[in-house]
């Protein structure tokens, strides 16, 4: 965790208190549970509900407990012990330490990816918003980084947009997943414990029952719940990259805001650097990254083994709180940035008329050329525009077989840009009716 | 791919042959959408349909014309209208490439994903059957690899059935990603065709619409679809390494299925070595490595670049390939098991009644002793077992704070395997109602 | 394997012919080994070269007697001794299958390796011949895609020629790690099988010997070789992402070689894109995921596992073979690559003179500036130069602070762009003498 | 970064403090060679080192300044010059940011990389100890997690004294790559700056010059570092699978050491758990994992961006920090291994006899029996003991084809297990000489 590329939202889910609090809460609903079932005294139950919600846990002391029985979760009961008293043997009772570890993991996972639906939801929000704004702004296509056809702004917009509802969907998918309770005993078979004590905590920790755990509620899970953060930071890395290729010095069609105050460069004072969606890209690799080791820890041995332990301690953290930040940076970055749309038309005129070849190339076959004669045709009028010996549509104009079979009022309109926007209220209903 | 591991169900969907009946039927579905439209006559639509639906495509012609062209599609176009002469200037009106490829590349991978949910149904079939076969066969839990507490060999092969159903879930969640038309021209813009076009080869493709695409259908989809084959590899691995691990020498409650004339080694005669799942093992790293490429692929740039092509070529095949293979072959190897359950038996009691140490100590402290000093005089005693100086059972029943609290029946009922055995028809019920 | 994305020298190291000679040679001269020691008879040695070597081996009898034997060494020695008769029994005498398999999956990579860095090689030649040819081609340096200072087009091929070198190097020691022998028996003991055996066939086979194996050659040798392509090709996506940038429709200042007859767009026909350089940016993304497995393969339980095999068969060839065509497009590239120094040169200007701000920052400071007001003082002119102002040298001139520090030709200097080139030669000989 | 995981040797070097500081010297190692060339006063430069050389640097006031700056590099020389005075206007001259930056990266790596390679001379140090120590410790050899041939406990360590030895020379070449120095300017033509700063201030700091930079030293250098990691931390993985595997229950070969006081399981307290193997496991996974990132760094677009930034500033402590914590983990595991030689002959002896099947297999080859009738021989009595039907030394003698070849004393001599350590001496001298 870094943290300058951290939000105190996501990291207070990681913290040693939130994670005692959970502990507690898990332990204490499945002490009312064995209260009701009659396996402990329902006075014991409310009284670890007493002494125990109000207590400061202290990070500090479990830590040196747990220095002597290198054991988590016992020096927590420890620790825990010394507010309730005597009660506190009726906490854990039947329980091993995963049933409280993998719970609250999954508490903490279900949280994060709450926050992570709400950063998608303002992302998606100021996407939609300056979509809107630019539905119309006309500005060049590209493929392989070369002009293609006019598009908009908008659609550009709109495409991420609807690339972010797919994001959105799949982070639900993902919290649903990981959203599971179990509180099975040492190997899943409950023996020691009722599966009614698992019923009620997940209730109340307002999850799903793991169907079947072993000791440990199976990492297909949570690999499938990182591997969805690597595919929503790839979308980050996508948008990001096309607001980098954007702010290039040659195309500059848009920016990131760019604060009073900020330098750009120590050494070059006129740079305004696409440094936010550079950091992004970078962000996206990281979360990436970290899929791989989610995906090695599926494999645990026979009941379980604790080698996803280390892996989770590093990448469930480190995974939700990047991809938090990233999220919200991207909406920033695109709430705020300065779209050109005069340049974006310079950059359209750029070529002179040559985007509208394919166009061209149609009418051509519309009146009966071949489609082998019309590509000639538009090609070779292309590369004279290409090599400067004029203007596409002077040339074409100026090439008897173009011009036997379009007239000159064909040809105009053949090169009317507005021919391009005539579907954009149509992608946009696609887009965001749903 | 490799031809060892490949089925031929599977890479029929990924020969050319298949590959240009695809791009011809979206031609052609796109014309009678052209001629319904009134922009090409419908006697050519029928026409194409009739030349080129009976046309046996010459791949080596295609590639030769490829040579040339360096490009793909047109390749295709050139040789189709060797087949359909005058009326093949109405075909792929409007369209680019990209629409033929990636319709075409999510058709091959929804047929795929298809296969795939096929051979999840075939394991969770073997996986059902062997699991209600072995459902109370006890059998040692392993935490660490080290004994726990006793389960059934029924519950690790629900477990097994569980996981699969998520896996099956998750490739019909994937196959939904993936399967999507875009017929929208060169930027996305539908500029040169109607999106009416798109609807309905979409429809007759068996295909959602891509509500907007740009060149083409955005990446983030086909990344969460091998990110998803990489997490159901991974589950694969899982089961895989369990039985490896039944089968090491020591252990032997499991073997792979050995056949007649196989040889284990060509040093050691006697060797029968789980070499199919460590097979599996390996193509499922495979699998997995091969998300990554697809990950990146993600951030394209613009309206798009090329550079998935290549990574898509390969992974495309190789992980819907690998992956069929992969899941076939471990539904063969749950079928034909060979389950040991008297070596299990045997295993079970190696610890002499040790696994029970956990419900002694509960017994203790339903008993009003404090969990620290149960915990004591537990370990006191498994210690001296462990330490060879008898057996768990008679220690605890002449260790005098112990039998001043639990009575020699108490003590025996304690010992009693078939205690951990009470909710496995629960567990049952919850892993195979759904 | 592509067949597009191959190059049949790479491809013959991998066909099944070369693999089968290959265990031949080792088979063979472990005989001639085991013949000096005295434990198989001289003539039963020379008999099996010479029959054997001359033996031309038939894939499809063998892959029909694995059919039924499933192992493949014994399948292929049985189809040995159909051409050597009795003397065959005296082949791979205290041998196990891993030796031959091994030393030969090692002989493969050794030998491809030597094409790889052949490969390097002949890109070299071509970065360092393009490099000389532009060494003092001015064009513009760019960081975060904006304009920073001028540099020359001969310096970033530079750049990239010390990158290459420095992947020969790597190669070099991949190679290194890779090129071993084992022949040490079941558990590498050499418990039936004298060092000695495995000592000449290292030597004859150009290979080291492995100091201690198993049954396997560690495949933490393995992992460090594919990890090396990983990197190599992350060099090449770099250069690749260098070409397309520049071969931007807003940028152009250089192309990918464009054939007579090749159509770049079934839709767009001035279209020329940089699809080579984007087809090696897929193709190095195949390659670095393919490293993962190679890295998951090395944790081979107890004296081995056969996980590993399957991953080496199908990332063995995929690996050497994309990166071999990778590089040997890259070089083609390269060799073939049309340079605008006009557009460079036009790309240059564009700015008005902003790229020299850092001089300005510095010569002010060198006047006694404090640090904090030159830069006040240059960003104030950039901005407004930035904004339409005015040009910023003659801004520069007409700033009274500025001026009254630097005289107009003073100024004059500041914004001589071969300035920029004084240490071109320099670099060259730090980068082209080694 | 996870506290628990985390040595204090290697966090320090990543501190702010220690950043700074590097800052500092880089900057006033610079402004002596600029001193020296006569482009700053030898004063100033003096006056630096005196008022910069004892600064405490506020960490809260550089991030302080940065939230307004936006800029790391200017934010740490504006609380310079708050020490310094007027002279701070001659730090930094004619260099940009990332001199700095990349500069003290490569110092904070190559220190790292000191560690971790007096890390690695520790583990060998103890794997050379235990392996001496259990030389001719016979135990089990596994091939497939079956018994394969015997081998020794010390072979077992030499194998992996071998691999961390490779591991060693690996780290070591990946600290040769990092270890560079590049003061080069804004896009590396050292147009504001004289090479002989850069060359001064690489001798000063122990680091090579770089011969070819742009903004940035060039990311494969840094790829290749990480990707080293990434291998060294699947040795790591291997060893701990391996500790793991010896600890199982039914194995029990070798326990890791087990403090007083420790509690391995809050459920079962006679258990001890390999747990910090399997923690090394996930360790593993984890340095494993950010190989991916950095090989993704490499293609920055054109003179630099910076995406990797994001990924360094996580990885470059992580990867680092997390390595050297794991190799003294396993140092200590090693270390404090408690190896048990009773349970090893146990288990070797397990099988009865049929792990010398190779060796009557070549017996009877060498009198004469073809290599198929032999393999049946062997096989068929392998069976049999396999079926619990006698004694595999028994049922050899007793089957007529069998004792028709081998005598009894010939079969006794087969069957004896010191045969297979008569190399010991011979492998042991090739891994430890060198």
């Amino acid at each position: 965790m870094i943290p300058r590329y951290s939000r105190k939202a996501m990291t207070d889910i990681w913290e040693p208190q939130t994670r005692f609090r959970i502990w507690f809460e898990i332990e204490a609903h499945a002490c009312d549970a064995l209260a009701e079932l009659g396996v402990i005294p329902k006075e014991s139950a409310e009284a670890i509900w007493e002494k125990g919600g109000t207590a400061q846990f202290d990070v500090a002391r479990i830590d040196e407990i747990e220095r002597v029985t290198k054991h988590d979760v016992i020096a927590f009961l420890t620790h825990l012990a010394e507010f309730i008293g005597a009660d506190s043997r009726f906490v854990h009772q039947g329980m091993t330490s995963s049933d409280v570890l993998d719970t609250c993991l999954s508490v903490q996972l279900d949280r994060a990816a709450d926050l992570l639906i709400a950063d998608v939801d303002a992302l998606l929000a100021a996407l939609k918003k300056r979509a809107f704004e630019h539905k119309d702004t006309l500005t060049m296509g590209r493929s392989h980084g070369v002009h293609a056809e006019p598009t908009t702004f908008g659609l550009k917009l709109a495409q991420a947009y609807a690339e972010f509802s797919r994001a959105r969907a799949r982070l639900v998918a993902a919290r649903a997943e990981i959203a599971v309770c179990a509180i099975s005993g040492a190997v899943g078979t409950f023996a020691n414990i009722d599966p009614r004590v698992e019923a009620h905590v997940a209730k109340k920790m307002g999850l799903a029952v793991e169907p079947i755990s072993t000791q440990v509620i199976p990492r297909d899970r949570h690999a499938a719940f990182f591997a969805t953060l690597a595919v929503v930071a790839s979308s980050i890395e996508r948008l990001a990259v096309e607001i980098r290729h954007l702010q290039r010095t040659e195309v500059l069609e848009a920016e990131e805001f760019f604060s009073e105050g900020q330098k750009g460069s120590s050494a070059m004072p006129h740079k305004r650097n696409p440094v936010l969606s550079e950091n992004l890209t970078g962000l996206a690799r990281l979360v990436r990254g970290m899929a791989i080791p989610a995906l090695e820890d599926v494999a645990l041995w026979h009941e379980r083994d604790i080698s996803h332990s280390s892996v989770e301690r590093m990448i469930g953290p480190d995974a939700t709180i990047t991809l938090d930040f990233a999220l919200v940076r991207l909406a920033n970055v695109i709430e705020n940035l300065v779209v050109y749309p005069e340049a974006m038309r310079k950059n359209l005129e750029k070529l002179g008329g040559l985007v509208n070849s394919q166009r061209v190339l149609i009418a051509l076959t519309q009146k009966g050329v071949s489609r082998e004669d019309a590509y000639a045709m538009v090609q070779r009028n292309a590369l004279a525009q290409w090599r400067g010996e004029g203007d596409f549509r002077t040339l074409l104009g100026a090439d008897e077989a173009v011009a036997s079979k379009l007239t000159s009022q064909e040809l105009d309109r053949l090169f009317d840009l507005s021919y391009h926007c005539k579907y954009v209220d149509t992608i946009f209903a696609r887009v965001f009716s749903s």
